[in-house]
């Protein structure tokens, strides 16, 4: 018999992984990143590869990329180690009212602590070597474990596609405005970003950003959709922002 | 400031991770597994939660997840770590001809050495607790690290899809004919398969599923397509198959 007839119960392996690189974003922190992939484009991050294997063979790895529009990313949630994972989470999409099975979730708190986006794939740049990726809803510096090409034929379900819970639980979306001389502060900023390791944006493109991630209010769920002030990070500056009647206004931007 | 001002350069950390149970399914060997999930959705699985955590952590982090169609499953490709991974891989694709970059295809032969299947979900059984799903295309007795929904929304690219070098690469189809008495002796190994911890087939279930797999040809890519004979393990029987003139008929069917 060259079946097994022993099933690989009661063996804990246990696999080391090393990450293939970081990923820097413009997600200084947890708040404000969207809750998906895909829902500000205008949120950006470079992959680059790391120095433990010669940049020759990230390069070799990295050929024939380029001719794909979008990739799986494959993470580790470090910053949510220290809190462990829970069986039972509660989706920021069911207001924070309903707990659901960990697994039938995207939570950050879940075995293992692995992340799996798909993202857009921007450039290779081989002599780096880095991956600029788009869409993208990871925090800052997060360790990357693998990328691989989105399969147009492959990678879409062949029989009837359910969406579970995510059926009920619509994305909320504010009107964005921005304040007198709001703008003008924020540019002053993006030097700095870049500076730090950041994705590079220009001022158009930081504006866009900011209104695609204030856009989707990024707040607790019980307080989502109300009136008030808040503010988010992103890049290297603070944006603060206060909602009236659906409108979230940028009030100021700040170091 | 609060952004990280040192990349995570030189710090060479390594992630430990310790599989959620490990995936039955009716691949015994490598030969026969259709190049991606979805092609031949006959090919079941069945995950098993793994004995570390109580059986009621398992069914908490289960709730809410049958109510979705389909799931990613991430796993370790564990029987392609001794051979290490390749910066280039041959695809089959491509008739084993050219070399790409692993970072563009789906090879098991990836640092880290993670897979990522797209997987249809048939049922969720809390008591065992177990998972069953089909469409698989993944070693029985695989370790499993994580499995999560399948976004209608999300997991779908927003715009322009470009499929690199998959696109001049068709999959194979071969017609595929039983012999006489072949499929009957088929029936008498499926108990076994079942014993062995593997998924339970009925013998249309089972017939169904070698016509699939057959039909796909799986034989390495310079003999792909032509005529002659071989033969493919699955469940607990080997599949003999004569090829002539694109007709691939099953002439025996053996423990």
């Amino acid at each position: 018999m060259r079946g097994e007839a022993v099933p690989r119960f009661g063996r804990s392996m246990d696999f080391a992984f090393r990450p293939i690189g970081t990923l820097r974003t413009c997600f200084p922190e947890k708040l404000g990143i969207p809750r998906q992939s895909g829902l500000a484009g205008a949120a950006r991050g470079i992959l680059r590869f790391s120095p433990d294997r010669p940049a020759q063979t990230w390069r070799q790895a990295l050929s024939g990329l380029d001719g794909f529009g979008h990739v799986w990313v494959t993470f580790v949630f470090d910053r949510a180690v220290v809190q462990g994972w829970k069986s039972l989470v509660r989706p920021p999409r069911l207001d924070g009212k309903e707990k659901v099975g960990v697994f039938a979730t995207r939570s950050p708190h879940r075995p293992n602590f692995l992340g799996l986006s798909l993202c857009r794939l921007d450039s290779v740049d081989l002599d780096t070597p880095s991956v600029e990726l788009s869409g993208v809803d990871i925090l800052d510096n997060t360790p990357v474990l693998d990328i691989r090409p989105y399969h147009p034929e492959n990678d879409v379900p062949r029989s009837e596609v359910r969406g579970g819970w995510l059926d009920r639980a619509a994305e909320p979306v504010l009107s964005v405005r921005w304040s007198d001389g709001a703008r003008d502060s924020m540019e002053r900023f993006l030097p700095e970003a870049a500076r730090l390791g950041m994705p590079e944006y220009s001022p158009d493109q930081a504006a866009l950003l900011v209104d695609q991630l204030v856009g989707l209010d990024p707040r607790p769920a019980h307080r989502r959709g109300r009136d008030g002030d808040w503010y988010m990070r992103v890049l290297s500056f603070d944006v603060r922002v206060r909602v009236e009647q659906g409108i979230a206004r940028i009030r100021e931007v700040r170091g």
